[in-house]
C-alpha cells in the first residue's frame, strides 16, 4: 500500500467524512483561525458569512474560494443538519515530521532536566505512540484526552492507522489543532529514537505484574497504545521498559482503547503532579 | 415519543445494527450461553453449526429457529465479513427493573456495612447513572469500563438515551451480559432513591473546586455521567453531593464521555482499594 491509499478500513465513518468536509461554526472557525490545515473551499450561508466576515475575508484574500449558498446546499454538502451555516472542504492533514517534532522534544526534555520551577508546576515530558489505532472515533477520543493530559505530541505510523480526517477532528473536539501529530514511516525506529532522548516506554499489558496504580510513573514517558484488534506489535512490546496492568475487576478482560488511554494518561499525570505539589 | 420509538438518533450506526443482528462466534456464543437476551433466529454455517452443536441444539430445543446457510447469506444478514459463521437476530434487550435491582443494591450496601473481610478486598458499592448518553459507541465503551471497575449496575432513563442494541453489546465487549442495566422512567427519582439507600451522588463538573485526584472517594458512590451534548440535567446536578473536576491540562475543555467515565471510575476504585490494602 502506498501512503496515499493507506486509508484505514473504517466502515462506520465512510462517505462524506473521508472526503474532507468539516462543518459547524465552532469547528470551522477554530480550524480556519488555526491556519494549519489547508482549506480547499468554504461554503457559508449569507448570515454566517456576515457573522464571520473578518475570518472569511482573510481566507479569501489568501485565495481560498468562498461561496454563499443556501441552507439546503450546506446540508447536502455536509450530509448533516448541524452545519450552522458553515461547511469547509479540507485537504490532507498536515502531520509534523519527526525532524520538526524532535526539537519540541528536546526543549521539553531540557526544561525537565533543568527542573524549572514553574507555577503551576509543569509535569514531565509525555508522548503517546499509537500503534495502529483503526477506529476514527477512538482516534479522535484519544487525541482529545492527549490534549486534556497535555502531552507533548502523538506519534502515529503510516500503515494500519486511522488518518486525521475532519471526522477525527470533530471527535477530538479540536485537539488536532492543539497538539503535534507526527506521522512516521517506521514506528519502531521512532520509538527507539524516543527512548534515546531519555523517555521510558510504557505500555498497558494484561499480564504485567504491576498495576498502573502501583507503578512509579515519574519522569519522561512514551506511552504506547495498541491497536483495538491486535494490541501492540511484538517488536514494539519488546522494547517497552514498563508494563502496566489496568486492574480488570469484573468479567471483561480489556477496555476500549480510548478509555484505557485516558486512565493511563491521567494516572501518569496524577502521580507526577502529586510529586511536585 | 413512546418507549418503543425512542431509539436515539445515531446516524453513525444505523442500518443493520439497529435491527438487532449480532455476529461473530465469541459474541454470539456468549450471548446464547448467558441466556438473558431473547434470541429470535439463529443463522449458522454448516461448519459453525458442527463446532457449536451443543449450544445450538439447546437453543433449538427451546424453540429458537436455526437455519444452516451459506457464508454469502451470513455476510448479507450481518452486512459484515466478520460473522465467523454465526449470526443471530435478537429481540428487545431485557433491562432490569429498579425493583429487582434494589435487592442487589441492598445486598451490596449490607455487605459494605458489615465490612466483610473478603480477600481480595471488595470495594464499596458503586452505581453509574447515565443521563442521556446518545452515542451507541460511547454507551458500549461506558458499559465495558463499568464492568472493568466492577460496578453494581448501570441506571439509564427511557428518553434520549441510547438503547442496548447488538452494536452496544459489541462495543461493550460483552459487558451487557455481565452487569445489571436498569431502565427507569424517572431518572431523577431513581437518583433520589439511590441517595436514600446510602449512596453519595458524584458527578464531573468543569467548575468544581476539587479535582478528582484530591476528592475523598470512599464509601458507596452513585456516579452520574452526563449527555455528550448537554451534560447533566440541572435537576440531577442539583441533587449531586460531590462535584469533581477532571484536570484539563491542555486546551480542550472536556473529554469524551466514555473516557471521562473511565478516569472517574478508576480513580474511585484506586482510592477505595488503596484504603483497604
Amino acid at each position: 500500500m502506498s501512503k496515499k491509499t493507506s486509508m484505514p478500513k473504517s466502515k462506520k465513518f465512510s462517505g462524506n467524512h473521508q472526503r474532507g468536509w468539516l462543518w459547524g461554526h465552532h469547528a470551522v472557525i477554530e480550524t480556519l483561525m488555526n491556519g494549519n490545515w489547508p482549506v480547499l473551499e468554504i461554503f457559508a450561508s449569507a448570515q454566517a458569512a456576515l457573522q464571520h466576515a473578518t475570518v472569511l475575508r482573510s481566507q479569501e484574500s489568501e485565495g481560498v474560494p468562498l461561496e454563499i449558498v443556501s441552507s439546503d446546499r450546506l446540508e447536502q454538502l455536509s450530509r448533516s443538519s448541524e452545519h450552522q451555516g458553515l461547511v469547509i472542504r479540507l485537504g490532507q492533514f498536515p502531520y509534523q515530521s519527526m525532524e520538526t517534532f524532535s526539537t519540541v522534544l528536546a526543549d521539553s526534555i531540557a526544561r525537565d532536566r533543568q527542573q524549572v520551577k514553574a507555577m503551576p508546576p509543569v509535569p514531565p515530558p509525555l508522548v503517546v505512540i499509537c500503534d495502529r489505532i483503526q477506529d476514527t472515533f477512538n482516534f479522535g477520543a484519544i487525541l482529545r484526552c492527549c490534549d486534556g493530559a497535555n502531552v507533548d505530541g502523538v506519534i502515529v505510523g503510516d500503515r494500519g492507522q486511522a488518518e486525521v480526517t475532519p471526522h477525527v477532528a470533530r471527535s477530538s473536539s479540536g485537539a488536532v489543532n492543539h497538539i503535534p501529530i507526527v506521522k512516521v514511516s517506521d514506528l519502531l525506529e521512532s520509538a527507539r529514537f524516543i527512548k534515546q532522548q531519555g523517555f521510558r516506554l510504557a505500555a498497558a499489558d494484561a499480564n504485567a505484574n504491576t498495576s498502573v496504580w502501583h507503578a512509579p510513573l515519574g519522569g519522561p514517558i512514551g506511552l504506547v497504545i495498541g491497536s483495538e484488534a491486535t494490541g501492540i506489535s511484538t517488536d514494539l512490546q519488546s522494547i517497552c521498559d514498563q508494563k502496566l496492568w489496568i486492574p480488570m475487576l469484573g468479567k471483561v478482560t480489556s477496555l476500549n482503547a480510548a478509555v484505557a488511554t485516558g486512565i493511563l494518561l491521567y494516572e501518569i499525570r496524577r502521580q507526577q503532579i502529586s510529586a511536585v505539589e
